[in-house]
């Protein structure tokens, strides 16, 4: 998989794609980041990325030429999407990585800054817009980290065990069961019985119950659409 | 504002917060962000942070001791809130930015990581818990740093102009209105004639028109819950 990250702030990303499990797969090169800054693709002497709004408001808005510019200087794979991260997108959640991860061998993603991005970008260049949730935060450059993150994630050879990618939260619409780790007793509280029964059988009711328990407590939505399915 | 960032890797929060907007309201103080390394409050020689599983699985939880550890030593502003960062927790939205960044003085982000945490943290040392959304990271640095980005963006003196706070997505349940800059005629695509038009009733018309259209494509559940709140 090969990320081109579109960012007028590339040094935001140094530190996290150095960190951790993603920092591995990138050095064991599972995938390849490429930061592209759209400053660069200007023509004029300031090189001015944004501009006011027509009709009027407060903030800049990313002007559309060096935005084309920087995209349409890259190298192209055969199955390519052009991301851009915005509040107005469709929502990420895990079948969205998973689609971006199988069925994709180039991943560009715009990151939105100031104000947002002038229109014709959405419309004559962008081919998906994501959005990270119903919140608004100062830059795409979190957004597109949570893309590299959530996909790099699904990559063979990112995380240890397959196994260990199959039977967590949202693989079966099911919110996961509470986990418990040594001491058995920390403070006078227990670890439940069960879990130290050794009997297998048991301890798979038990975290059954306990994810149906937790979901529906918590997100009634997906417990209503597991219901669904499971009916 | 003060946040406490309970992390295995803090190195992760280099980068992004001396960057852009949040990497200057840091430099003025207007929010200061304390990082924490549980494996710093460990007790035995191999500063171990995870164990594995009570009843069997793939992969590492977290150990209830250095976390309670590094969270008891911290200095206690009045108003605190212990955060856990977890899928199972309350989805982020808008008003949950708000809410933490006006009745709260003191945000402990506690980072999850491997296979999540031992429950005992949840049941009695947290105090709220979190999710960035439907899907599964390899850590809960991205979504601490959305929580940070989102809560000093609201505070006084981080975005220049308090108006552009309100005008945006989510400030109403609608999606924002397209918006253009210069060029008014980019690759033959031109700007609306009515945003060149300096008709200010008519502009005002069409972006709520636009809104409108936008959000009931694309988030009918938006949409509809804005109707009610209208009707």
């Amino acid at each position: 998989m090969h990320f081109d990250i579109i960012t007028l702030f590339p040094d935001f990303f140094d530190s996290p794609l150095s960190s951790s499990l993603i920092g591995k797969a990138l050095a064991k090169e599972i995938a390849t980041v490429n930061l592209v800054n759209p400053r660069n693709f200007t023509t004029d002497k300031h090189r001015k990325v944004d501009d006011i709004t027509y009709g009027g408001g407060v903030g800049m808005l990313l002007k559309p030429e060096p935005i084309f510019a920087a995209v349409e200087s890259l190298p192209m794979l055969p199955r390519r999407e052009i991301i851009l991260v915005t509040p107005q997108g469709q929502t990420l959640k895990q079948s969205v990585f998973k689609d971006l991860a199988t069925n994709y061998d180039q991943l560009v993603i715009i990151c939105g800054h100031y104000e947002g991005v002038d229109e014709r970008i959405r419309q004559h260049l962008v081919t998906r817009e994501v959005s990270l949730g119903d919140f608004v935060l100062t830059c795409g450059e979190i957004p597109a980290l949570t893309i590299i993150n959530g996909v790099v994630r699904l990559l063979p050879g990112t995380v240890g065990k397959v196994d260990s990618l199959k039977t967590e939260s949202f693989e079966t619409d099911l919110l996961d069961y509470p986990q418990y780790t040594r001491p058995a007793n920390f403070r006078g509280w227990e670890v439940p019985e069960v879990l130290r029964s050794g009997n297998h059988k048991l301890i798979e009711q038990w975290r059954r119950a306990e994810q149906i328990k937790r979901t529906s407590d918590r997100r009634p939505d997906l417990w209503e659409k597991w219901s669904e399915d499971e009916g």
